[in-house]
């Protein structure tokens, strides 16, 4: 593989000035809309309400984020995001590192998934600005190469009640449409010999050629991860993810060596201390911090760093729309030596592109950048707006961060 | 000592079914306010803004609640808690065991310490109503007894540049005050060495007989940790807290082992999955979860629960104000047989005083609660909204939630 890892500036003043124009850009305002929840594409589950942030510069250059939410917790983060632009004049610099130093004073050492989804969005943003205001795809600002094809998985969760018999469909659906990889979440409202015929039913249904993902989505009892883990390692599931709760890594460190399947997690996590010490125990071999949740891609960046050093692979989670989260997946997926499948949520690229030109497109199983500068996606605001249950604008010019 | 801990009710109806009345209490009513920046007492310090939780049930019996908040999230906090409050019916039951179930399935394994500090505030309000329906004081309910002393400490934390002659001051200040407990941080703003300074200054002024609690506010080097350790150690330190950030108990565990000192940790977590992982590896002597931060009363009696089969002290953290929040954490402590000293925040007393009338006392480095039923925390609500700069209110009527 090319050593394309070479986002090491010698300092963040380096790379701004790698950008002509980029240390005059002043922001003016800052946006946020928070989608209704949908109906998602082919009847399988449902879209979750997604946020997006607008960030918009003086000359007009416009940046676009977008943060891990949750139910009950929509309009908290974009408080935060609202709270955080306004909480400090730094802002005003386009400099992703200066506004990660801000947040990480303001977080006070007090990480939490809702503000780091919160710093993710904004931080995001700001990163589709520099790479607009240098007129490269941001991967390219960020030493990859967008022409690069980036493999793909789909992930087959859902809300609903499945049975076996849908979950088969769903999978075998997705193969036909050029999915080289599907993830399941057998034990979803079923019990661990029910899952583990899910596991071999979808294998049997997809062939052996398929990759075939398992998520038993943090189980409480470690035995009940362990029994399944022997039950379906005949069926070689391309990796086992979050067999227990991630905060537990000694748990996840025993069962990754007692039963020799690639162990993923961190999609609940956020910071750079949870992965390092994931990484210090031995305790995974795919880390898949969210990446609208990590804290921003400066972190996801520097973790891919670590786990590289490590031999670990990073799979971006992106419970996200596959609109604005998704091109910051793959950006930061064509950047990145160590980088595994990237997750799409197929049911959710319908209801993209009601409302986004996303700036990658999906092909046999794998991803491919348009090559536009920044992010690369197109937002219809008017599209957007339709969607909208909350929006809210702040102001960013001088008078109003000091009023 | 007396076996106080009795409280593990066969469920949690026949706990509500011991206490006449309470399965007919119908909530109407939920505000929250969020106190502005006010200086602290003694010039020691800032008050922090505080978050405070009414609900108010049909019958005209009201809850008090606080949540634990940061800069950029005191809104989001109140977000999330009006957002958990409308999401069901089931809050209509004063039930802290079914608010527990409804946070949980919201949450979806996603914990946060927002999302847990909202929890948290809003079960505290229902636990304060159960109390003032049984006529008992929280803790009698607990299987605890509202006569006893509890311990407690002064913790010195400052947000202000302070010098080693002005914590000295403080220090002395506290324990002439009738403190037989401080905590100091002597690592902010300060090398190892000065810090090594900082405490031995400390523990000439206050003499032997004061016990000394040292605080590392989480270093991001485990060796500076180690470092102070071995600088400290004659001075007797009572506890090291913190030396490392939470998130990482492996290291946490290689310095309680390496320096023989009391370690705590835990004022950043929430959720059991952490604190079962902690004391799996054996990383801790004491885990100070934050009484509004930790996800609810619980929340925090399960981990004591399980802290105790293993010898494992719990002293919960409350960076709040000392009003309804230090109510719940004495009553915590007065409940369970594992409790370490509580922790206060001097000068915070004063400020609490102008809108609460706490229910308890503070006497010669212990404190007393005073018998009044629930949290036994009265509050002027008049003078609340003068403090406060934020104000909401849901009604929690059946029509409004349906609505």
């Amino acid at each position: 593989m090319q050593p394309i890892f070479d986002f090491h500036p010698a300092s963040p003043s380096s790379f701004i000035q790698t950008i002509p124009g980029l240390g005059n850009v002043t922001l003016a305002q800052l946006e946020t809309w928070i989608t209704s929840p949908a109906k998602g594409g082919n009847g399988w589950g449902d879209v979750k309400p997604c946020l997006f942030v607008r960030v918009t510069a003086k000359d007009g250059v416009v940046g676009w984020g977008e943060a891990f939410i949750l139910p009950c917790r929509e309009k908290a983060v974009a408080e935060i995001i609202h709270a955080l632009a306004r909480s400090a004049g730094t802002l005003k610099t386009v400099s992703p590192w200066a506004f990660r130093d801000l947040a990480t004073q303001i977080a006070a050492k007090h990480r939490s998934l809702d503000f780091a989804a919160a710093s993710s969005a904004l931080e995001m943003a700001l990163w589709d600005i520099c790479g607009k205001v240098a007129e490269k795809p941001l991967c390219d600002l960020l030493g990859g190469d967008h022409s690069r094809a980036i493999p793909v998985y789909g992930n087959i969760w859902s809300d609903t009640q499945w049975d076996a018999g849908s979950l088969e469909k769903r999978a075998t659906d997705l193969v036909t449409q050029g999915y080289g990889a599907v993830k399941i979440h057998p034990m979803l409202n079923h019990s661990v010999d029910e899952a583990a015929g899910c596991v071999t039913r979808v294998r049997n249904a997809i062939g052996d050629d398929i990759d075939l993902m398992v998520d038993l989505d943090s189980q409480d009892d470690p035995d009940a991860a362990l029994h399944i883990a022997k039950l379906i390692t005949p069926e070689r599931p391309y990796w086992f993810e979050e067999p227990v709760d991630g905060d537990d890594i000694k748990a996840l460190a025993k069962i990754r060596e007692a039963t020799g399947l690639k162990v993923v997690t961190g999609e609940k996590q956020s910071g750079l201390s949870h992965f390092r010490a994931v990484l210090a125990t031995g305790a995974a071999d795919i880390l898949n911090p969210d990446i609208a949740g990590i804290g921003g891609l400066l972190d996801i960046l520097e973790v891919a760093g670590l786990a590289d050093l490590q031999g670990v692979k990073v799979s971006p989670h992106c419970w996200n729309s596959m609109t604005v989260a998704a091109a910051a997946m793959l950006h930061v997926c064509a950047s990145i030596p160590n980088a595994e499948m990237a997750e799409i949520y197929p049911e959710y690229i319908d209801h993209g592109a009601t409302f986004a030109t996303t700036g990658f497109c999906l092909d046999e199983g794998r991803a491919f950048l348009s090559g536009k500068p920044g992010l690369g996606v197109d937002i219809d605001v008017s599209a957007l707006r339709r969607l909208t249950d909350h929006y809210h604008s702040t102001c960013l010019t001088m008078a109003e961060v000091a009023a």
